[in-house]
């Protein structure tokens, strides 16, 4: 076994495919193939592999860049027109994501400022696809020399060769957190449209951060305020348990190891209605979104897994009607969503993030060629992503309500609504449109 | 308050459309629509609502029908060609997710005999759309005269209301476990096709049942076999925790509550380099899967949220080479998945189910027109449905897999692949082919 | 060269696959296939092949079942709620689509009465899908058992074998015109939406039958009415001209020839703002749909191919003001639609189909296993498809328009509109609603 | 009437919505867009206004930017991994659809360098989405200050306005013909992996300019070649009716007029079973794509609209097996396509392409605020599209092939294929990898 170097191996080694084992017109085929590998044995310039994809039906986002390379960004497509829309709109959640905000985020310094340079004309969208750009600043192509070799435990390196047969090496492509930033400025026009629609509020807080487990019932969801949470670097609205949270990081951080965390999400005023049945139920879109997130391994809505041990008298919630004749429930477990259909209370989901794996500790691991070596990280990472992701779940929570929102518009309210069993969606709240997300 | 009588509401009521607080142009509107509903004030037949929706993108799974009603069952588009195929290709699992089955589950006798009525021809599918049919047999539409009018507590009752204004109430529509048929006969194909493929094992058994928590390791996931788990009607592999796990659904069906419950999933022969970077990661369509389940309120892959509370350095997997010359993992936290995409270990989930809402108890609740009542649920139902989820959960899952499958293929296999990175997908397992899924 | 009989082939023919060109690992599977193959040598039961598909995004239709078997039918999934719907809405226009309505069409007796179980309750629906099945009555399979091994020249039977590598035989399959019952039973339900929306008008009719070209003008686009073009059996307004067309199509039914035709289509009081930029113009959407119809050759909107043959000064339509204020066009070169998107000006279009195939004259074509034969068509057919196809011309024009009504309404209608440059989508004409379609 | 100016009217003249008439909580959501709108009043900076799409399914493309504004592009998603890529491989066609070409094209200079950021490392293709971009150089925001208050007759500025209800003005946005380069960039991407994959190529030439009719026939489709096409600048291979077709062109010019045409466009070595049954048929895939392009009036494939005047005697393809023992037709009437699926044959289609509607000419229209007015277009523009319209034909057909042949790919060639019926897809031509495309 031995340390990794670059001369150990070619970059795709496509030369040695064992040719004799394929039919004849394949094999031609490999032949060629071996050509072309050849042509580029040495990498002169790592160009950056980026991989973007899009997501929701109607309002449709597609993510692009990478962690190396010009910038990151996105396409929003389907925005309704006559929003009034500008960077700052998406520039707040921006810098709650963006690196080196503090001292237990990662050092990275980057301002992820962004630019919008399509489908806003005037200040209000135009209707036509909103175009978002965040140039990289601080990229630093050598942290990431041994990596082109030696597959970084729990990373995403190993797979994306065995995916596509060919891969470039730096800041992890497309697996990059730095995707994130496309989701964020998304997430900040579905935001403000959620607001001005019907002063849907997005709340996401860290409440967990390794063993620091915030009790539930201390955070009072009807109350919390986006001041209770941005008071601390940690996220977390209490401020007793950020300080052990902070603490924890601090602790790690100088071992050069990292821990996990729990990011909790809750929706004040979701439109009731929203979701559809079977397949594309509310929670089972939130579930999708949450666990396309970086490092997210677990996902509950309502009482979750915690409810499993619970008897059905005492799980579910019972009815009422309230003093304004609203049909309400007394206990949330359902998360505020019956059937794949929201009902009006707040949703509440918990997502898990596990230890980021970039840890500056001596791992076994092999490389491209199958060797076996030793590997210490030498980028700059997060000792823990929950606080850093809590802009992010919220963004994946914004998209997800804002396309459902649009789908339930265009499917149950082409026609005067039934005000005995539907509620209007639009409510007076239009005040908001000029505060601040 | 008083219990709830069918007489003391109409079905849709839109006749108290409050149309002054409306332009006149739409008043107009609300005029006719309220003819519409006096001209059905009288529910002559309820007919069934049914809400059918389509999974995946190459491979297509639309369901259709409902609790109450002719039938249910689905429309695969897009199935590979020349696959030999029969009934029996589902019907085995649909025996595992029948009600009546045992002692424990549901009491409403069906056979859930299913029929393919076009898609395959001489025992081979011939590409074209697999239409799969159940016929219901086993209705008592009277059992639900009184939920009509009545919110039944965490059912989908009074979202459907919320949503489209207008609902029939027969047996929990769309939103009845009974539509989970069709997902199991699709399923029963996708299994048999990943098997045939790839020797692919998709198993899923009980691993908690109200407090009755099977200890993680219990079951050897290596050596885990279909016996093992069919060897109980609780569907947990190690017998002692089978009998307790029974022991607590026979104690609260005697008081005709319910209790909640865990499904844990795992493949094995997982082809290498499925699912696909950013918003379709493999973890994430799994999620949506699962979560789309009716009662589930939780998902986790790999560590999960156990993960959470563990350092980097205790949850990364480091890799190696085996004997074979093969990358792999020596620790699997990741759950199979990395970086969104299978490395080829074992793919493990978990998924919570909460108590069944159907209960036999007298709970509060609401009528449509918002009056307070009682209600009892004189349905027929599960007091835990976690044993009659884990076919329907494996099915999902395959479902999600052969997606994946057939989106990787085309992407990535188009040309000879780098067999120094890749793994041909094509496994000499076609002796499974005629072995039963 | 002989005529084809049974018992010069084996249905699949498998068995001669030249497995010694294939590695060793796929050589294996081929066997199988082999034996599989074997196994159903002699047709016991000639099951049918079905292929069935989705169109639409938010109004979307999935037709499933074929030219033999039990039925056809479709899912419409997205229906707006709260309409009032029945089975009267589709059979309208199913009985103008339907076999044996007159001597010009295929004497096949079929009543296709069609059925609604699910998605409606109480006579209206309730958002969730409607399915909608015709049953098959007047099946022959008898008639193409010759064709089994002779492909029917211009057909689909030589290319779903290329596609598929496997195919059924009777009737045509998913490729026969009976497919298109789903599509009219679905657009039964759009033209209601649109008409109650809208006050929207589809109207099709039969404009050139072989060499009989109704001479543009002829037809006045704002009275023609629903009466005119079925006052005969060609679907031609212009009784003189229909009196023709039925002539040229009597002449060859004599023949056992066939002979094409051209369909026109005309929308009145389509919404303004319907089509997406780019990619989706509603050009785009309307000549998918007229192209994915059987046996359609050509799509033209507006002034079409003619238009080639002008100058731009020429072409233009000049826009004006009209006495109501509202934005108009002089000409209508542009067929109702500029920038992919309706300028609320009549949408005409037009589609080309081309002689049917099936014709009772003997013909060259060769067999499975490419053995040359003659073969004479002895299944029933149109000698003229276009006076059946108007109401199918219709339904598909519909289902576009419904879908992109949607799409506009979702994205642009959430916020109030800008009524200076747009305007009200809901009209005044709800009294509509209960008139026929 | 008056000439229109600048001072005439304000941008969004949203404050004058009739707000008496809308229901009070909407009247107050009204006021307040009346305050966003007078924020803007005077346009300072016009910032164009883009419409971006996604095409495909399986290769995804989606263009962005538009005619002012920084730049044009598209990102690819799903592209095969370990394809040799460079900008070269697009930068041929983009040449071939450039401004400025010839005396007969556009007179905005542009170079149209295009440059790939992402998805392309040392040479080839890596998996991951593909960014490309096309800097804008040329652009003279000027020339269009007085169609800001005019709309241009058969322009896209109408029905923008009524779509969204606002609009950007500068040189038609997404409408202009500027977005096109995204779809030709992407389409030198599929042309090349169609060419490498199964010696595809795909050809479109002018054949018809004005009254200038290139005879049936008289180009070879089974010998043209790219040189021929390009041997002048009106693209019609045969150089005697290229000559008149650029004498017309020069003749309008020098009028300032326009005049329309026809593109015809043959794919040779379609591999066979492309195109799904019912709505994905490959001729309805095809006439969607041609008709996405701007100034596209009319679609035919193989006999097309002629085809309707002939009988079925006439116009069916007999089947003959060649001494390659392989299935074709003696004619090709189909156009390459029977029952929606590719039959090897070459396939043929037509593209109508109206006259440019910007012309040199005074014309009557109308301003934004409704007032009649006379205009002259001052920008740049084409006298006929159709020589820059055939790179823009062939990418668009290379997209869908592409995205077929993806989809057939993973559907149908999972496992061995029915060597008796189908043919292998991957077919010996990879010398022509190393050639230009």
């Amino acid at each position: 076994m031995a340390f990794s170097t670059l001369t150990s191996t070619t970059f795709l080694g496509s030369s040695r495919i064992d040719s004799a084992s394929l039919p004849s017109d394949i094999r031609k085929l490999s032949v060629s193939s071996v050509q072309i590998s050849f042509r580029s044995r040495i990498p002169k310039k790592l160009q950056i592999n980026a991989a973007g994809s899009t997501f929701g039906t109607n309002f449709r986002v597609t993510t692009f860049g990478e962690s190396h390379g010009g910038g990151v960004g996105c396409i929003i497509d389907g925005c309704p027109p006559r929003i009034p829309l500008s960077e700052a709109d998406m520039q707040f959640d921006l810098d709650r994501r963006r690196p080196g905000q503090s001292r237990i985020t990662t050092p990275r310094k980057e301002t992820d400022t962004c630019k919008i340079s399509s489908g806003v004309s005037e200040g209000l969208t135009i209707g036509t696809p909103i175009h978002v750009f965040v140039p990289n600043t601080d990229e630093r192509g050598l942290d990431y020399r041994e990596m082109s070799v030696a597959y970084r435990p729990s990373h995403a390196d190993a797979t994306y060769d065995m995916k596509y047969g060919v891969r470039s090496v730096q800041g992890g492509g497309r697996s990059s957190a730095r995707e994130t930033i496309g989701r964020v400025a998304a997430g900040g026009v579905a935001k403000k449209i959620l607001k001005l629609y019907a002063g849907t509020e997005i709340f996401a807080y860290v409440s967990q951060v390794h063993k620091v487990v915030l009790p539930e019932g201390l955070v009072d969801h009807d109350s919390l305020t986006l001041d209770q949470i941005e008071s601390n670097i940690a996220r977390c609205p209490d401020p007793e348990y950020a300080e052990k949270m902070i603490a924890t990081i601090d602790a790690v951080r100088g071992k050069g190891d990292s821990v996990g965390g729990v990011v909790t999400c809750i929706v004040r005023n979701a439109p009731r209605g929203l979701g559809s049945p079977v397949f594309d139920k509310l929670e089972a879109e939130l579930a999708k979104a949450a666990m396309s997130l970086p490092a997210s391994k677990g996902f509950e809505i309502g009482s979750g897994f915690a409810g499993t041990f619970l008897s059905g008298s005492e799980h579910n919630d019972e009815f009422y009607t309230d003093e304004h004749g609203r049909i309400r429930t007394r206990t949330n477990r359902s998360g505020g969503i019956q059937g794949g259909i929201s009902n009006g209370e707040t949703i509440s989901m918990r997502v898990a993030f596990k230890p980021t794996p970039a840890i500056a500790m001596s791992q076994h691991t092999v490389t491209r060629d199958k060797k076996e070596t030793e590997l210490i990280f030498r980028g700059r990472f997060d000792h823990c992503i929950a606080p850093r992701a809590v802009p992010v779940v919220e963004a994946m929570v914004a998209l997800v309500l804002m396309d459902q929102l649009m789908a339930q518009y265009s499917q149950c309210y082409l026609f005067p609504i039934n005000s005995e069993l539907q509620e209007p969606l639009i409510m007076p709240r239009l005040e908001a449109a000029n505060a601040s997300v």
